[in-house]
């Protein structure tokens, strides 16, 4: 007697991510509600399950979506507005000057842009931290993306609250509403060491603590912070944060590029995770995390895209390729970080990063969030191993599907959930607004 | 009275290229043949030219085709055959077992595989290198790219010669062949100091000057390299190939990533091109060439996509964006290789490295070599710079258009110049015959 299922899909080539990292060919999915319920070899699923819906992907390769470990998905309105700047006069010069204007207008639209551009190039899941975070909440739940998000956190007013207690207010009501969401999970997320206070930081590690979610802050990314903290509170920023009480299991990281052999093993000790962002790490010259060091010290590893104004993409697929030739070069080794270990990172390391560790596999159980890559694309061509082609070939539009939870919201290169070229209509009144700002 | 002329092209946003590096928005550019007649505003071009053939491409970004300078195109049927392998492993226990076995099919099959990835991510021109060219050469013309290409010259048989004096007749009976072709130029191409000896290597360079063509090689790739050259020939790379009359005007080399200050000089004082391959330099972790250093000392660069099989892919968008992070990490500047000099060697560098000095830029007198990017792909929203967008923003997927020499050889995201699955279906014959290979 056969199984009913809600959906079947087949797949080409699917590759699994499961604990054996198989690779099936002429395999599929069975999926029920919004999980996994069977991943086998096509004739297997057939047999044991009925459905009445099936998505013939059989000339695609059909894996995980990707998680973007960190990002600001809201700063596509400043792609590409200002580039090739030291970092301090990029942000106070161009990117500051721009966001103290900001309205939930603008950061609902530029979201949602984000979340067409993620789900046109595969990836499911997101890490994000911004300004105005409840308008970002918006778009992705429009979109259909799966999210980790928080409000970013400074010691100054911000355009979505006066001072910090009405933050913490904020945080409170943020996580109250997301708190039984099917795809949106909440983080508590200090922006970074120098744009807070000791007092705060602690104060931000023990609210994760009471409401039980994620942390997520920006550390480490250059020696200028590493500096700055030195100079303003005596220690370097991992111990100062670790003396703080901020890193523990549920903290995930960005960048920690400036690190020594001492806070690699704070790092490895607190069981934070490390949310790595190989584009915006080399755009902005910051340098080049120790990620084969971290991954062999067992510390969780993902991948981010940081925001789309230094990147300047939101594209996981380049992102993993980039990632690979940076520890390739750094260390001087062809055989560091081979393609399985990126997109390792890529798929369950940053499902664990993102506060999502039921994403990033396809195995039964796991939440249905999957994408599929049309394999005639002739940069994927011929096909000896998705492994390899998914890191060093493909280019992420290569994507024709992207599932999340057991829903299309891309398909078919369409996505379903919104009026893209309405979208579009709204970007370009952001643009011509931002231009204003600009020269006014 | 109105000029008449073959073709309007309409452009949204019209990157030039030209010596200004203007700009232009609701542009147009008239052909006449396989050459620009005319570039200028749209009203202007529509007031000044007649025509009985008119492109409406105004929601598009429109600038001058890409110029890959150094590629081995036949290489894709390799592609992720084996990854993540020191060089010298990778050449000998995968690559070079396959190749021994090429034949002239596998070759052009392999080559109009890459002309459709080239043709469909905006590169118009390829400079390229390797066995069996001839095969290579076809595939070209029949994909109506444009190219410099030669025989890979070896100092022992090869598939396509039994020895070097056969080699030499085989270069001079292709040169004679594509003498007059208007899109295929021939170079003498002796592959590199480690697989070829002094006499041969001063015999390429005297043919190269007999021929009035160029020449193209491999050079100063590896610290590898540098090593067995010194214990061969008692000199570094460079100053070796300088001895033998290898360095001229005429010469390209791929790669000189193991460069000392007064190798620089040496290039500098021979008046060569650069081809630069950031993506294979970093994935086979040979190292970062010293570009920024190379332009100030006035060295003409160009970017190449080296092979697929160690790229994994011959999209020159990716390979500008990685070409500008690779050097701002090495020199730990963010100012360093902006956008529009990452720009400028992917077309006018480019294009000298390859042979083609009259093209990569949309100037009256070059030839129309060009491609479209729609605008509306959510990763290229918004729009405030277009050079940003074409080096950070675009991954190649964005192009709709490729025009070389004033015929679109890719419209609309179609092949216009053969037949896309049945080719797939030949790729597909070839694989089985290279795992055949493999494992038997
Ligand atoms: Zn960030
Ligand atoms: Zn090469």
């Amino acid at each position: 007697m056969k199984q009913h299922c809600d959906r079947i899909i087949r797949a080409g080539v699917l590759v699994t991510q499961d604990e054996q990292r198989r690779v099936l060919g002429d395999a599929a999915v069975a999926v029920t509600g919004d999980t996994i319920a069977a991943v086998d070899h096509a004739d297997v699923i057939v047999a044991e399950w009925s459905t009445d819906a099936v998505s013939d992907l059989s000339g695609m390769l059909v894996m995980p979506g990707l998680v973007n470990a960190h990002t600001h998905v809201a700063m596509t309105f400043l792609r590409g507005l200002a580039d090739d700047l030291p970092l301090m006069q990029w942000l106070t010069e161009h990117i500051f000057p721009v966001e103290k204007h900001l309205s939930a207008e603008i950061v609902e639209v530029s979201a949602l842009l984000g979340c067409a551009e993620m789900a046109a190039t595969g990836t499911t899941t997101l890490c994000d931290m911004y300004l105005i975070e409840d308008a970002t909440f918006k778009a992705v739940d429009r979109a259909g993306l799966r999210m980790q998000g928080g409000e970013g956190l400074f010691a100054f007013p911000s355009p979505a609250y006066a001072c910090i207690e009405d933050a913490f207010e904020l945080v409170r009501r943020q996580h109250d509403r997301y708190s039984s969401h099917s795809r949106i999970r909440h983080a508590v997320m200090p922006h970074a060491v120098y744009t807070s206070n000791p007092e705060m930081l602690a104060r931000c590690a023990a609210l994760a603590g009471e409401l039980g979610c994620g942390l997520h802050i920006h550390l480490a990314e250059t020696a200028a912070e590493t500096a700055q903290c030195l100079a303003s509170f005596g220690k370097r920023p991992i111990p100062y944060c670790r003396d703080l009480g901020v890193l523990s299991p549920r903290t995930t990281v960005a960048h920690a590029v400036d690190v020594t052999d001492d806070e690699l093993e704070i790092l490895r000790e607190s069981g934070i995770c490390v949310a790595h962002n190989p584009v915006s790490n080399m755009k902005l010259a910051s340098g080049a995390a120790r990620v084969p060091e971290m991954l062999a010290a067992g510390i969780c590893v993902g991948i981010g895209t940081d925001g789309a104004a230094s990147n300047n993409g939101l594209n996981m697929f380049t992102e993993m390729k980039t990632c690979a030739l940076l520890h390739k070069l750094r260390y001087a080794d062809p055989t560091c970080v081979p393609a399985a270990t990126v997109l390792d990172m890529a798929t369950t390391g940053g499902a664990k990063c993102a506060g999502w560790p039921e994403t990033g596999a396809l195995v039964p159980g796991a939440k249905a969030d999957l994408i599929a890559l049309d394999l005639s694309a002739p940069n994927l061509q011929p096909l000896y191993s998705a492994v390899s082609h998914i890191v060093y070939a493909a280019t992420g539009h290569e994507v024709t599907h992207t599932m999340v939870g057991g829903e299309f919201v891309y398909e078919n290169g369409r996505h379903t959930r919104f009026d893209y070229p309405a979208l579009l209509r709204e970007v370009a009144s952001i643009r011509r607004w931002v231009q204003k700002k600009i020269t006014g």
